[in-house]
């Protein structure tokens, strides 16, 4: 992003219109194509707290995590406001212990008109949030860091894979 | 929680049964009393993004963002499997421009049996969420950190305030 | 409201804070009582169109407005976005044909720290808009009035109930 | 529609079967194209409470309604029982001073097997009501009035303007 | 299904992955074909009941039922966790008084590429526990019985007809 | 019930005015007690469909059904039209396998002044469809059947408890 000018920035701004107003898209000219995207989510967990995790089957936090984390992709356009409804013909949610906490993997596609980064994104906060909400009466101080997408495809801006470089640490 | 034995953090896991399943807490035997609960989540945008933003009154993407998290928090309960619906008192939303990105602060209110811990997280992770929607146009790679609770008041496990050092640097 | 100061006015304003900012305003410390509304709607329907309506019993689409607004009742709190989730006591919504079109009269209740106007008026809204849904197929054209609050009780505001003058002639 | 007879109205009435029960039309054999709307809704507010609206950019009670549309517009479906669930590829809702109150514009757009009438006018409706919302504590008695389609294209029944003389005086 | 191997039926657990994980099925590479699917319920009524139940046009309880099932329908991936979300472009519920209780019928159709089973089921579902509610002031033991799918069309796994010797003998 | 003359039986249709038209009581004169109800539904599956069902640790079908019952005691007001928004102070879904099947259990309770026989029915009913969901693959014919309240406390109706011999064998 180095070399684009401010002016391509602005132009860039696609959720503005002329007058600077917030607004949706309108991506009624654009072809509907298939795209997904990947993003991820960390929750940051001391030794202790993982180690307190239930290791009963029926009691995983991560499967409640896990079916959060694609009920809300659903529902990604009622929760932000510029996101338009979209059929996703496919949402996985993956939530695994990790070095030093639990790492959300969500991803989202759909064959329409406009990508479904924000679907994958969101997945994985509100993954990262249920973790939070399971494991907080042990330790309220646990932090939901890095939720980021990790690469998209299909779509007029082509596909993007967040280069090495750009990672948290715990959630590589 | 350094001292804490496994033994009574496992207790401690009010969100799992006897089996190990998980499930939602019971607070029919708890008091209604007045339970607050204060949320941060920090966006990184680099200087080009933060430029580039609208300056234009109406167009400000850090309304549109403040407006999606006060509606999140309403909607927490639909959102994270084990939360119980609240009659929220008060949600507010604060989303501000600070060194290396938009910080938001939520914070949500009640007079009930149980916190407002995952309104306040929900209200900021999803107005984060709707900065990220704002700007991807400009660069995909922004990432949403530390999004994590800062304080809370009421109920029987008492208040709660973040020490200093557990913030992220640029989120202070 | 002749002789309200544009000062006091603006200090009304419990919707915005002191920096202008819109935000929901904190009930918390409210006292819970009993409150009411009552709000109306008038969908403007011309002759034909009313004679067009069907008779039978079950395909009354004054039924179909009835329960939409109820529903909506409901949903306020999703729709509006500073407003309270309530636990709602009590909706009703009545659609009679009337002179001119179809009357709406949506009442909502609740025992809680805010009022239920935005609940009644919201119920009367959807319930209009669903008439219009059930008609439009005859007369595109056909228009909502008049969706106003008609009475209210409770709160710290006081009673209030609309003027004889301030009517629609249709709606009366 | 003046000409129309009354049978040939009650066959256009598709909201009703022939057994006359109010029905969700089945648009399964009809042609995905791309089909608009525009629809309006007027809030009366006195030259008192338009002074006192705050001017501050943030605060700005028009940019909360104009959200407020853009949402319900996507919910259309959940609130009004007969129509189908859309997706919608624009949604975008103007709120601006006028001679004695407030206008809303809304507009919405698909691709699709059905019109988007009522998700512009649920957009409007919602809008209004939340210009309500923010002003209500200075005056009880706004009214929202013509919450009225302005026009349509695409789809079997063709393009639809409001003709000149229709509306209200204070929404022209 | 009485010959399917084991081996095959596991093979048919299209919401397990490979790791045993409940999933969404990937639907992005199956055809937009039409689909349709029709299900039913019956709740069990006694014959003091029935009576009971207003003659009155407009109060039907069938027809609040009828709604509640339409509505229902269009929400069926919000309930269902694996479910997609999809353009419905037909639901029809009809609910009519049966030997012995109450019968639901329910119809849903879409042109697109998952079907819709679950549509149908959760609208005669939702039907039914409307009939409870609306009659259980006066026999809190009635029982919703026989929720199932009667038939479906469309889709790579074919049509279906439920057999005539499977059905509960008070749905026929 | 047998007793129960039609007289008093119309008498206690409470979802009915005067006029017989479906409506939603009002309850803001009763008073805010506990109050709780427990519904089962039982899911009909062959031996064959039993033994497919995954035993993987993370890939249980019950606990989709557990999360999606859970989740849908909270929006049982959405889904039954007069039903009132409660706050739920506790729900739990259990889901096991028995002879001949799938049983669900699903409890709900609140502090309020109406009953959740409806949060219990509607979770049981919505775990049942999920189990559906889980295993149609393997068998379209899968039925439900018996949902039902087996019990509930509080209230000025009182305590019921459902007589050993209204249950259907399979759910004993």
């Amino acid at each position: 992003m180095a070399k684009a000018t401010q002016a391509s920035l602005k132009a860039k701004l696609s959720h503005f219109d002329a007058k600077g107003e917030a607004t949706m898209v309108d991506v009624g000219a654009k072809a509907a194509t298939r795209r997904t995207a990947t993003a991820t989510a960390f929750v940051d967990l001391s030794a202790a707290v993982l180690k307190a995790l239930p290791a009963n089957p029926k009691g995983n936090p991560l499967e409640v995590a896990r079916f959060a984390g694609i009920q809300a992709a659903k529902r990604t356009s009622e929760l932000i406001p510029m996101c338009h409804p979209l059929a996703l013909t496919h949402v996985d949610v993956q939530a695994e212990i990790a070095k030093g906490g639990v790492k959300i993997t969500a991803t989202a596609a759909t064959t329409g008109p406009t990508g479904v980064e924000m679907e994958a994104l969101t997945a994985a906060a509100v993954a990262a949030l249920t973790v939070y909400d399971m494991t907080k009466a042990l330790d309220k101080g646990i932090v939901i860091r890095t939720v980021q997408l990790e690469s998209k495809t299909g779509g007029k801006s082509g596909d993007y894979t967040r280069s090495a470089k750009g990672g948290h640490a715990g959630a590589t």
